[in-house]
């Protein structure tokens, strides 16, 4: 849009932080200006308190040594309940996936969090990620079951694959999510290859 | 949606950052702990640098004395340009107002940035915003002509109704936007009170 490439910041400073703020994901210039000039309307303080808060991130928010999860112990909330069945381990992207998979309240292994997946057109590749860790786990006889539990794209399969390659050795037992149809979705809406997947692998008719 | 409700941040420090993004306007919950996750990857010295200016954001970025626009100095480059016709002056809610005329390139007076509109539902009347300034210079006879150009919503009409009132007495010379429809839009799709305004404020046709 014609205003979009004409949008001259009145001052160096403002247009600083709007450079800040339009650095994140998902935030455009325009978006960045409005949170800018929300923040110069609050008191002096709750500046304060924000600009701390964004300083001791990393310092504070730190990742549980054994699984990658996000944590203020050295060992994560899941990691460190012996309720858990530590034998299980379920492999996700990044932090948000454990909590939708805690949200769901029927899992209970452990978790193994890669911080990312592997994706050659980001650079991305197996040795950025926290894989090594799971591989030592399994080789060391501490697991029964991994569950591969990435998101069903091309880099998840990428990364699905590299680590299904890499624990055979281990003779741990693997094995994926299920991919089908969504429960509560309407049939004719769901793509082919999705359709088609749920009717090879289709499952016996159980009532629950 | 369900994981919405059940978003369990394991980490305290995680769940106050999230808390500070999404206080911002338009961030949800969900965009906030993917801006922070976002964060948390970067190095140390951009997160400092990301936290300083937030820290000093109000000591940096002033407004101008005069018009209320944001600048690095007391008086901003509007102002201060002896080329403009400082007569003239457009009154505007905000400062992306200022930074959408100047875009136009066809604006040569100054500005009166009122920082917010009157409306009583938020709390905000005409002492929470920057209007006695302008009456003042009016009352002095240093401008011959007002330009209100507010939002036409039912705020924008209010405030401009109110500084009509106050400019009265001056004797300026007070002016508003036109309203009608818009330059490249289709005539069947535009709202029935922008085309009935268009109507009744029909203007001679001429060939430019």
């Amino acid at each position: 849009m014609f205003t979009f490439v004409k949008m001259n910041i009145p001052s160096k400073y403002l247009e600083e932080a709007v450079e800040q703020f339009s650095s994140l994901p998902s935030i455009g210039k325009r978006t960045a200006l409005r949170l800018v000039l929300n923040l110069l309307k609050r008191p002096e303080d709750e500046l304060e308190r924000f600009a701390e808060i964004i300083h001791h991130l990393k310092a504070n928010i730190r990742t549980c040594n054994a699984c990658g999860n996000i944590s203020d112990t050295d060992s994560c909330s899941v990691c460190s309940n012996p309720n858990r069945n530590h034998q299980m381990v379920c492999v996700v992207e990044d932090i948000r996936d454990v909590m939708a998979i805690e949200g769901t309240g029927t899992y209970s292994g452990i978790y193994h969090v890669l911080g990312g997946i592997i994706s050659p057109m980001d650079g991305i590749g197996p040795n950025d990620l926290f894989i090594q860790p799971l591989i030592d786990k399994c080789d060391q006889g501490n697991v029964s079951e991994v569950i591969l539990a990435l998101s069903p794209t091309m880099e998840g399969d990428t990364t699905n694959f590299y680590i299904y390659k890499k624990l055979i050795p281990s003779g741990v037992n693997i094995t994926a999510l299920s991919r089908g149809i969504s429960v509560g979705s309407e049939l004719q809406y769901a793509d082919e290859l999705t359709l088609s997947r749920s009717i090879q692998q289709r499952t016996p008719f159980t009532i629950t």
